[in-house]
């Protein structure tokens, strides 16, 4: 199994399976043929069943795979069988959103940290957590050993922040700041911006 | 210029060529060579010209692009020289968080109707919004004409609010509910889901 010849665009489609296997699972399936997941996902049976093989052999063409094998492989393979806790950086409606969001459990997430500058933020209880100035980040992040962190700050701020982070040890960060952070190679960077999604679908709209 | 033949990739890029031409815009720049572009966007210079390429001559390579030009063309070919009027369906932590998102302003989105069915949630007023019954809808969407909407349900309501925004005329849905929705190829979908962002990154941690 040579994970490092994996191109990232096969990972990327990974997390999705994760998702739709998990999702046939609740619904008392037993196993899955390619094509039920091709239906599920908009990807083709034959990229899937790509994807699949570069790490070995889930299951035979025709007889379908196990799902809850698959799902056991998928969640090993992208270190999901584990709990990664991360921080959330900004702790405004959408901080608060991610950190009440049910559909981050089982999945190897939990939110353990949240930081924000505001007076009026900081020292307040969301889910569980107390909310805590930002200047202690490098001090609770270091002490919990982080890896992990989401961006939910103005664009302007995000940059400083996103550097700070890198510094104290976070290794993947998940950015909702509208803006593309300059980090390390080193470091993994996923940007979230619905502005972008909507702006991709209005290219289709021109008739409306 | 025939627009037809433009495959979704390169309609995908755009939305980011646009915000990095906005941000430098902004900074004060005038032109732009697309090795800037490539350096703050992760896109290659020659994929950059090769995209933009498909509508035609922006500028001529060596000699750098007009910023304001570009945005222009852009904002045209995306449609996002109007303004969409969206609605959100479900005004928990993350529908409030879009309905005060700043980011909106100026690329061609506006926030115009909020739906929930929760009792407590419904009349209250967000920004300057008040929330309606998801019963009226029909009503209001038909009412106001509206072709897009957001999503942010809970995945086991989210198909038949879908379903029902497509016979009411919704032609785009951006998707946060962590489920696959299936509709008319007519309709464009894009899903947002943290989950499946951050499982993608660990895959990569696995030395942490």
């Amino acid at each position: 199994m040579n994970e490092v010849a994996v191109p990232d665009i096969v990972i990327s489609r990974l997390p999705l399976y994760l998702q739709i296997l998990n999702h046939m699972a609740k619904e008392g399936l037993h196993t899955v043929s390619s094509k039920d997941m091709s239906a599920r996902s908009g990807y083709s049976a034959s990229q899937i069943r790509k994807d699949l093989s570069f790490f070995g052999g889930f299951g035979k063409q025709g007889r379908g795979y196990s799902i809850y094998h698959l799902i056991e492989q998928l969640q090993s393979i992208l270190n999901a069988n584990r709990i990664w806790q991360a921080a959330v950086l900004g702790v405004g409606d959408l901080g608060r959103a991610l950190t009440h969001y049910q559909g981050f459990a089982h999945q190897g997430i939990e939110i353990a940290l949240l930081f924000d500058s505001d007076p009026k933020i900081v020292g307040t209880q969301v889910s569980s957590l107390i909310v805590q100035h930002v200047d202690n980040l490098e001090v609770e992040i270091t002490r919990l050993g982080l890896v992990m962190a989401i961006l939910t700050l103005p664009a302007e701020a995000a940059q400083a922040i996103a550097n700070r982070l890198v510094d104290v040890g976070i290794r993947a960060i998940l950015n909702y700041a509208p803006v593309k952070l300059r980090l390390p190679e080193t470091v993994q960077v996923q940007n979230i911006d619905p502005v972008l999604h909507l702006q991709h679908m209005m290219y289709y709209l021109r008739d409306c």
